[in-house]
């Protein structure tokens, strides 16, 4: 928004119902389905109403801005920054619009598709922003219906920069973001939240501080339910805007826009841009360390902190908005320091939860897709209807094919020489490969010295509840038990716990102790035997790339392996070992041998033929135990196993 | 069955397709919803299977036969001993139809309302047998029609007495059984499972015994499922006749009727009625004895189980049919001596699941009507869906209103009379009315030596379960905490514990612990303050006549207070604390104060004033305490409340 453009205005009402034909189908296919308990207000709420919640209860929060990356690869990057970004806890993020970078395509760089991905895949609540100059309204009707369909829900209305140097208003065309905000309203009634822009300085282009600021009121009039400022340097300014607003009858929230001065020459092409003006006592500073990028950065941190601070404590913000220019070190250090940046939020489930508004209900997910949320997201983006609570009749729809494994929000976040490197240039028998699975569990470095970080299955290190189990992991991983998946039993921990809590607080988790592993048919064989002994006990799913399938579970129901019970609550039960889903995983588990291991070597190669064989013989092996307060007895089965072999 | 005759039969054949339009229509609208988890699989399975099922795993059985009582009161009698027989786990009990009786009508002593409540409100799988002779195609396919409404699934197809002493063939008309196979199969496909007559002598009107088998077998060929026989007196008289059915083909399983001797007058007239001949060495036996009751009862009980392990003993008989006679005693003796009486079968659910095949996937509850669990059943009679897993948007259906307290299966089984002993002939004041709940409690007899057995908010004495907090109940009933429902918590039981488990072996199972009241206003103003206390572990909701409703509930969602975690299975929860059905069991708890205990006495009379002052003034209220692995914190709410009073 740093670089936009704005002019005119007219007259609506502020607070609307919670109607409009799409949000009345959306409920009422809701009704025709069980209720999911409301672990988090947040989900339900749109975000004009978790901002009122937050601001009623005197929380202050931050949202985040972003633009859209320009390769496939900086939108890998930009996604994991999401990722780790949000752990922060924003209240929302924003995306701005590029009009010459195709902004509204299916491109993976564009605008609506890192919005998209954002909402979906990240689970972030996300603005997108749209400008309207030199646009037809069904360029701009065909924009809004496809963010609608992607599941966004919230727009920052803006005019952009008019083509040409002069600009000229066009009869009956969109000259002016409150053109947009009318046509939002009228087309699409209540079902976008709407945000527009405001100037603590005023518009440059506008004829005067007054003229903006009625422009300004227009916009709100005609619909747009809070606003966002273009960055300033002195808080007063901001402080002074608010009220000047205030006075004219602009009663939405009005969000300061932060910028925190992260370099001399960033900060100079913004202010060309935005045409401010950087105070004297600003350049004072900067100027003399303009070569000096640490020192400036401390300096711009320093002054944000001071700056949020005092607009805090005036009382009259709420929530801080940061230009990020798409860092994330100067605004993650302001957070902090700030005290507003909640790393690890409570979660409501174990696993992160969708921001799409159909996915919004969604509380239970088979467990094989733990370490691949996105994969999970992608191949069930079909489905009309997410399973709440039980898992119920949502094993039917079918899964979508993962065939697109380069889909930038799937692939992994390392290039292949850095692959090769993990995994091995290299490999000179099925050993490696257990080494490989082994320097993962342990962190240690490889044979070469580097450490393995990701694997197939795991686009991340361990997580640190997997961490409690690593030296049995390691264990078997070594004599090839190649673990992909696991958790530990639990028998009733606060929900608070720092490592398996989720939920609301005062509730007691539960897990069913679960791993999962590639393994040899030798060892499959001698497996069965041993699990004969704990028929009553463990459930197991053992399947091949053939999906020839051995189980001992005597229906086709899924097993309930995550629980949590709360005060005032029915029972959550977030995490299933369904055996249905478990055949489609199947596919993809065995598949990513290939796809993201084998293909990193030359076809013939040694290497890729030890993968191939790997892939073709292996089974893949899920184990339960079910007695959740006894003592976890898979690492039994496994040493059990191991012995009759010997 | 005992007295009914039949003659002609035809073809078809024994196994069909679960099809049908009817039962079609039925599975869609299961797809429709959350699947439940099968936690016995005999809910989910048609008279047919279990029966199939049972005698594939070598399980023995039993069924027993009842007619329909004459009065009001002997049908009170009778359901009471529907629950208390049901108990010993009868595969299904059989209802007989008497043409003189009205028997398709709503009297509550009909044949068609005795089988309606045997399957709805006491949870058996139940035969209704019907006849057909004399009767028009239009009565038959109504009674039909209406049986299939009411949630039956079994026909026993019976030919019936003729009108008339001789017997005349109507053309086009119903004149044997095979007619009524025939029709049933026509008008309702494989909709209803179909039992016909055998006669282990040949029937009394049969050209033949051989023409006699030929006739069974064309029954069987027209559609008839399984083949319940006539009484006899030796069980070589079965095994030869089993062998005569197999011989020519009839392949369908055929269940022994079997008749314990139970007095002098009672076989004799059994034996003109059914044409049958006693054995010498039988009436050599009773003719001696004919006088003494006892005696007899006790040789025919002898002769019984003899029998009975011969016809098991010979690998041949899986099931036994008992002519009960409407009496208990000498059938559950001999049950009990053969061993196949299973007292407290394991429960599938906490509370008696319905029979009806609209609530087959019934599997969560309001613990409200815990102790009044046909009230709860005749309320939501209406309902198209029962909620399963979840209470969710089933808390949206309206209750029935519950006017008809008098309805002879929700009526208490205590004539005025002995209500008045139990509850008191004179009330002097609030404390006479706590002593009545404290006796209930403790089982001690009231001042004027009277046990009470039973209140208006619990018709049977208390559940062991609740003897569990005898103690602390009776010290807060004394002092006017009037108890109705309660429940202790448990962390982690055993899912085959005798007392608190329930649901397939190898569970666990959980309980919050609930307390339920009426108590005063002076007594709900102190422990409104105390609970202020317990804020965030104990959730209230306290109501008055009037609706006037306080509680700390955030929002109107159920709490879970009862849940199970089984191997392979997703979670149950089958019972809830509902705050949205609270109100409509808030409406009929306050009735019973009025319906079945103000109106024992005369209007204007001071104990009606006492009972009509509490049912005007005091509060409903209900705790939850939801920290269920620490100790039941509510007896110290209420102690706290005492002292704060004091």
């Amino acid at each position: 928004m740093v670089n936009e453009t704005q002019h005119t205005c007219s007259a609506s009402s502020s607070s609307r119902s919670d109607g409009g034909s799409s949000s009345g189908s959306e409920s009422s296919k809701d009704n025709s389905r069980c209720s999911t308990p409301v672990l988090d207000a947040d989900r339900h709420e749109r975000l004009r109403e978790k901002m009122r919640r937050r601001q009623d209860a005197g929380d202050k929060w931050f949202s985040l801005e972003f633009f859209p990356p320009r390769t496939a690869n900086a939108a890998v990057n930009l996604i994991s920054r999401f990722d780790r970004m949000g752990a922060g806890g924003p209240l929302f993020i924003d995306v701005t619009w590029h009009p010459a970078g195709d902004p509204g395509s299916d491109k993976e760089t564009s605008s609506m598709i890192i919005a998209n991905t954002a909402v979906n895949y990240c689970g972030l609540e996300t603005i997108l922003h749209m400008t309207c100059c030199n646009q037809t309204k069904d360029d701009i009707t065909g924009h809004l219906q496809k963010a609608k369909r992607l599941g966004l829900k919230n727009i920052m209305a803006l005019r952009g920069d008019p083509a040409g140097e002069e600009w000229e208003e066009e009869v009956d065309g969109f000259n002016y973001a409150v053109d947009l905000v009318k046509h939002i309203r009228n087309e699409f009634d209540d079902y976008f939240d709407i945000c527009v822009a405001g100037y603590p300085k005023g518009h440059p282009e506008a004829e005067s501080y007054e003229a903006d600021l009625r422009h300004l009121k227009e916009k709100v009039f005609a619909g747009a339910d809070f606003i966002i400022t273009q960055l300033f340097f002195r808080p007063e300014t901001f402080l002074k805007f608010m009220k000047d607003c205030q006075a004219i009858g602009i009663t939405c929230p009005i969000i300061p826009g932060i910028f925190p001065i992260q370099g001399y020459h960033s900060l100079r092409q913004l202010v060309k841009l935005s045409k401010l003006e950087v105070p004297q006592e600003i350049k004072d500073v900067i100027e003399p360390i303009k070569d000096n990028d640490a020192a400036i950065r401390n300096y711009g941190v320093e002054l944000a902190v001071s700056m949020c601070r005092e607009l805090l404590d005036s009382g009259m913000v709420h929530g801080l908005h940061f230009y990020t220019l798409n860092r994330e070190v100067a605004t993650t250090e302001v957070l902090k320091r700030l005290g507003i940046w909640k790393e690890d939020p409570r979660r409501p489930l174990p696993w992160a939860v969708s921001a799409h508004p159909k996915r919004r209900v969604e509380d239970v997910r088979p467990i094989f897709w733990a370490s691949r949320p996105k994969s999970y997201i992608y191949r069930t983006q079909e489905w009309d209807d997410f399973p709440n609570g039980r898992w119920g009749n949502s094993s039917s729809p079918a899964f979508g094919e993962l065939k697109d494994y380069y889909l930038f929000y799937l692939k992994s976040k390392s290039p292949r020489e850095e692959l090769l490197k993990m995994w091995g240039e290299e490999l000179t028998g099925e050993e490696s490969v257990f080494e490989v699975f082994t320097c993962y569990i342990t962190g240690e470095p490889n044979r070469n010295g580097y450490k393995v970080t990701c694997m197939p299955w795991n686009d991340d290190p361990l997580a640190t509840e997997t961490n409690l189990l690593k030296d049995q992991l390691e264990k078997v991983n070594r004599r090839g038990i190649l673990t992909i998946n696991s958790q530990p039993n639990i028998n009733g921990k606060p929900s608070t716990d720092p490592i398996v809590g989720w939920g609301p607080s005062g509730g007691y988790v539960f897990q069913k102790a679960y791993l999962e592993f590639f393994t040899s048919s030798e060892i499959v064989t001698a497996l069965l035997k041993v699990l004969k002994k704990y028929e009553l006990r463990v459930n197991y799913h053992i399947v091949n790339v053939k999906g020839q399938n051995i189980t001992n579970a005597p229906d086709l129901q899924p097993n309930a392996v995550t629980w949590g019970i709360f005060p005032g609550r029915e029972i959550i039960q977030p995490t299933v070992v369904d055996p249905v889903s478990f055949l489609s995983w199947k596919d993809e588990a065995f598949a990513l041998w290939i796809e993201q291991w084998a293909k990193l070597y030359e076809e013939e190669s040694p290497s890729r033929m030890i993968i191939q064989y790997i892939h073709d013989n292996y089974y893949l092996v899920n184990l339960v135990d079910n007695d959740f307060p006894l003592e976890n007895c898979l690492w039994q089965v496994v040493e059990d196993t191991f012995e009759l072999l010997n």
